[in-house]
């Protein structure tokens, strides 16, 4: 055998499932021989929901969120509170907040933070059709929700810079403090730091 | 939203990408929102070489195991030792016994292990292409490598019976033992006992 594997589509196949985030060749074999077992359908139905991923899903031309139509579910609420627009790096972010059932307004959603040495610029990004959105006036309120990295603060920054010529709206972010089900112990030095001076009053809650 | 996802065409994948083992629905979505982030031949290429697992690749038609034409490339070596069959249950079996560099005979594939628990019978193996081979008369030695499983046992138990017709033909299993690494504290009782039982001369290997 030229090869390890006695195939040579099986060793396309393990090198294509290799390429998705977190799975390498060894359990991308396991995976390919596991298709390779089940009735044909299984495969079929598999490539199927991937295809159509890229072919049918849409982006709210709003928010830049996933969608089955134009405007997303979020946007297309008239519950949710428009005055609020929390700006967030990905489609997962949205996803993630949604499911604490705390937050009412809408989202936009940049894809992406900016990183020079990644090559991302603020161009790359969903910034200008924000600030088209915050020039309609209706924008009370930015909650930045982006990631606490330097890319993410860089973002932040820039953001609030391109914000300036709008002095009613009031910006906001995201409070950094200790963890939930945290011990003090295990908490980083700078995320101490922060909790510290960023104290509020006590209160409790359940 | 009526569910958690945005998206039918997301659920859908993230339903399919999680019936694959050892994924879970928050793996699935990951995984799901790289492809959609990803040119479309990211995805077009994955699939491609999933549907041609499925209708590109053969199983030899001697030894079962999975090929790119219809006899594998260790059937059809002439260097192999053909008097010597090595039994497993599935083609990942193969691929481990070829990694040691140790064999140099030939495999047969059964396709699964006797499992009434699961409504696996013997009919349901490759067992009589397997008792069609030794008839042949060109097989001296069989290996049974089959897991050491109350169903592995059982199958080896049946083909043992099965192969009673054959006296000239040797049959073997592989040695149970103490694993190279390990230590005796963490070695469980079953397995130290078939050790002892089954000791050996010593000797000194690298």
């Amino acid at each position: 055998m030229n090869s390890q594997l006695p195939s040579r589509y099986l060793e396309i196949a393990v090198n294509e499932i290799s390429k998705l985030p977190g799975i390498g060749k060894k359990n991308a074999l396991r995976l390919a021989l596991h298709i390779l077992k089940q009735e044909d359908s299984y495969a079929k139905n598999l490539c199927d929901a991937i295809m159509q991923l890229k072919t049918e899903i849409h982006f709210c031309k709003k928010c830049h969120t996933i969608s089955d139509s134009d405007v997303c579910e979020i946007c297309g609420n008239p519950s949710r509170d428009g005055s609020t627009v929390c700006v967030v790096e990905n489609v997962k972010d949205v996803l993630l907040i949604e499911h604490t059932n705390q937050y009412r307004g809408l989202y936009h959603v940049l894809g992406g933070v900016i990183s020079p040495i990644e090559g991302v610029s603020p161009m790359d990004l969903n910034i200008e059709s924000f600030i088209e959105r915050v020039k309609e006036g209706e924008i009370r309120e930015v909650i930045f929700a982006l990631p606490v990295t330097t890319e993410g603060d860089t973002t932040s920054f820039y953001l609030y810079k391109r914000l300036s010529g709008f002095p009613d709206v009031k910006i906001s972010m995201l409070a950094r403090g200790v963890s939930v089900g945290d011990e003090l112990e295990y908490t980083d030095e700078a995320t101490l730091a922060r909790s510290l001076k960023d104290r509020v009053a006590y209160s409790v809650t359940i």
